[in-house]
């Protein structure tokens, strides 16, 4: 190369992991073809971020701890990469109900991103393959891709409030399979899953030796009636990376401020693994200390009032969205059982003017004004999901827009078949999917 | 793999890339087999970190930026992947003397070492290499070599200011060198380079169609009587990734916050990079609102006579050191330009009792509580390196105890030549180094 001369032209390739890093949702809401009804404002029922309308807001004692904590030398220096050992080990206090957990299990990162991919990253390569569940969020997909790691679709059962199709995840493991996501609380389903479920999935990883990375960024988000119980509290043998952070729970995802937490009851990560994730936070230097040093204030102080008022919202918005949405022919809601989401099956047979369900929104947007995710992004068709914690007043005229919408489009003689048979399926269907 | 029963014993190895992350300085340190003196008080002058002390701290207008933030709803909500607009065109704005620069050519990172990352991924992959100053700060060596990614290295010369060999730069280039690394101001060397020597390696890079990764997280930290530029400022072709942040300058390295500046002024690069970048943020999905949202203020608010300060201090030190420890037989301080760091030759010829700098720093440890830098960790043997930035008290203590160290192991026939031999060099040699 040296001394070829100025004549040769320039050519700079972006990587392999660059252009094999993709954000599914980000790439298709970035390039719909349609723009909103300028006449009607916008409502995003896309954005999984609870705090964007600013209707739900942290509690007064969370920026406290903020406050409290910039004065603080400690907020300002460099921390160890894996996290200030007292923000550990207020996390590994505040993760009781995961296990016995220590500060050394514990580690930080920025955002609960970045706890997945120290967890994809320490335990799957190029050549393996990850199993995730269809449908599911799909940062999985976005972080493993790049790297030459397989994602492996496992199938959730919408008839069975979404429960792991158990024969589905059996038949897609195979010799490369590196680990299994289990997210619970569910994105996009809002699925909670029983003890008894979870067991059955801990015995296929464990008869099949893959360990687990439990996604529970939405822990104790479920509603009344329904439990939540962390993969690792029953797990006898399989070793688990769980994955949470301040991000939803405590309404401040922009913080950035997550942890992964290493369980591994009979030692079968060893040091290797533990080490691998050691090495691999040298990479970053830790998350923002300035976070970090409020952690301990923040995980001791909030009133449980504030948590409780949370998921009362959420409960009762998504009643109001399931019971509203069952107006609309050719749309069935899936009342969730926790989380911030719903998804909604659009029959889309009932539209002929739109072959699937990315077209289905993209006029729903362009004449309504309502955005929602294709099921397409959770590698799911037919499906759309929305979000639940958008105020109460703009659910409902979204509500109304959509079904709005689903009347105006909904094929005539069909609507009325589809009357019919959603009276049916009210009666017969309806209790078991809630 | 399904239905082979549960006898089969357990495997989980960490991947390639957990086992290949290094972080050379950390494993070094953490693994001495020595102890300090317990009945002197350790004195690290091995901490890259000018806050630790608690003698330099941020001024109250950057605290306060973020005490306004805290209220902010845009403070807590996801921003944008590559960073929020207003916090990305203050980043713009204060990066006028780089060249031009717009919202659109910033990426904010999780502190410098994520955008050194990001830069790192978009232009280098498996097989490929990049090539790195010797002596040079090893974060490069521990984000690429889990990849695949070869580090070359090009040398410095201590005899001329730490400037670039021109020649072993242009030697190490092959057809599989995808960017080549400028850390100006240094670290470790504490070197800054004049405009005239930074064409001179643009000149090369040019002409073998290499981009630059320009590391500047120490911009404008310079010394009386030198002058930093901004590589890209003078580039007419090369495209460049320049990496910085809050770290040093604003004396907040915990809060993590960087940003990486795309420099193409001939659009080398195309959309490629830039899109590759892009995906690349969607992994970690930005970094803490908290800080971005007071950028912004930040970058605005700060007073001159704070950094005049800060960089008064420094130099100040860097001359009571370099005084002080060429009192030390064995020892040659070279004094630097800028940055917060100094680099000291250590005779090891004259010090018959150790192999290598190695050695002498622990035994430097153990017996004196001053714990440095072995050039090593900067694949600079026969170095180390000590921080400037400890209180003036801390610094005069720790060169005392260095120089009594050298005196009590230097060998007393060859201390007697190398007290001569130091004079001629003080009278030959000092004026260039300096």
């Amino acid at each position: 190369m040296a001394g070829q001369g100025t004549e040769r032209p320039w050519q700079v390739r972006a990587t392999f992991l660059a252009r094999n890093t993709n954000n599914l949702i980000r790439n298709v809401i970035e390039n719909l073809k349609v723009q909103p009804n300028p006449e009607k404002k916008l409502i995003p029922l896309s954005l999984g971020d609870p705090t964007v309308f600013g209707n739900i807001t942290p509690p007064e004692e969370l920026l406290q701890a903020v406050r409290d904590s910039i004065d603080n030398n400690k907020s300002r220096t460099y921390g160890p990469t894996n996290g200030q050992l007292e923000a550990r080990q207020a996390v590994a206090d505040y993760s009781i109900h995961q296990g016995r957990v220590t500060a050394d299990d514990v580690i930080l990162t920025s955002g609960c991103a970045h706890a997945l991919e120290l967890a994809i990253t320490v335990l799957a390569e190029d050549g393996q393959n990850i199993l995730v569940p269809r449908p599911g969020y799909m940062i999985y997909m976005t972080l493993a891709e790049g790297l030459g790691i397989q994602i492996k679709y496992y199938d959730l059962l919408p008839e069975q409030k979404w429960k792991v199709d158990l024969g589905s995840l059996q038949k897609q493991i195979d010799d490369k399979t590196a680990a299994i996501v289990v997210i619970n609380p569910s994105n996009p389903c809002g699925s909670v899953y029983s003890e008894e479920h979870l067991l059955e999935i801990l015995d296929i990883a464990s008869k099949n030796r893959v360990p687990i990375i439990a996604d529970e960024i939405y822990e104790h988000f479920v509603f009344s009636g329904h439990k939540y119980t962390a993969m690792s509290a029953l797990s006898k043998d399989v070793p688990i990376l769980t994955c949470s952070g301040l991000t939803k729970r405590f309404l401040v995802p922009g913080w950035r401020m997550g942890w992964l937490i290493v369980h591994d009851r009979n030692n079968i990560f060893g040091k290797e693994i533990r080490q691998g994730l050691r090495n691999l936070c040298g990479r970053l230097l830790g998350p923002t200390t300035l976070i970090q040093h409020a952690l301990p204030s923040i995980l001791t102080s909030m009133p449980q009032h504030f948590f409780d008022g949370v998921m009362f919202f959420i409960e009762s918005q998504a009643k109001l969205a399931c019971e509203a949405l069952q107006r609309a022919p050719g749309l069935r809601p899936i009342m969730p059982q926790g989380s911030m989401y719903m998804m909604i099956e659009i029959k889309v047979s009932m539209f002929s003017e739109f072959q699937n369900d990315l077209q289905f929104i993209e006029r729903l947007y362009s004449e309504q004004s309502v955005l929602c995710i294709p099921g397409q992004c959770f590698y799911y068709p037919n499906f759309m999901r929305i979000v639940l914690t958008v105020p109460e007043e703009i659910l409902r005229e979204a509500c109304q827009r959509i079904i709005a919408f689903c009347k105006d489009h909904a094929t005539p003689k069909e609507k009325h078949m589809e009357m019919i048979t959603n009276k049916l399926s009210v009666d017969k269907e309806w209790r078991v999917i809630y």
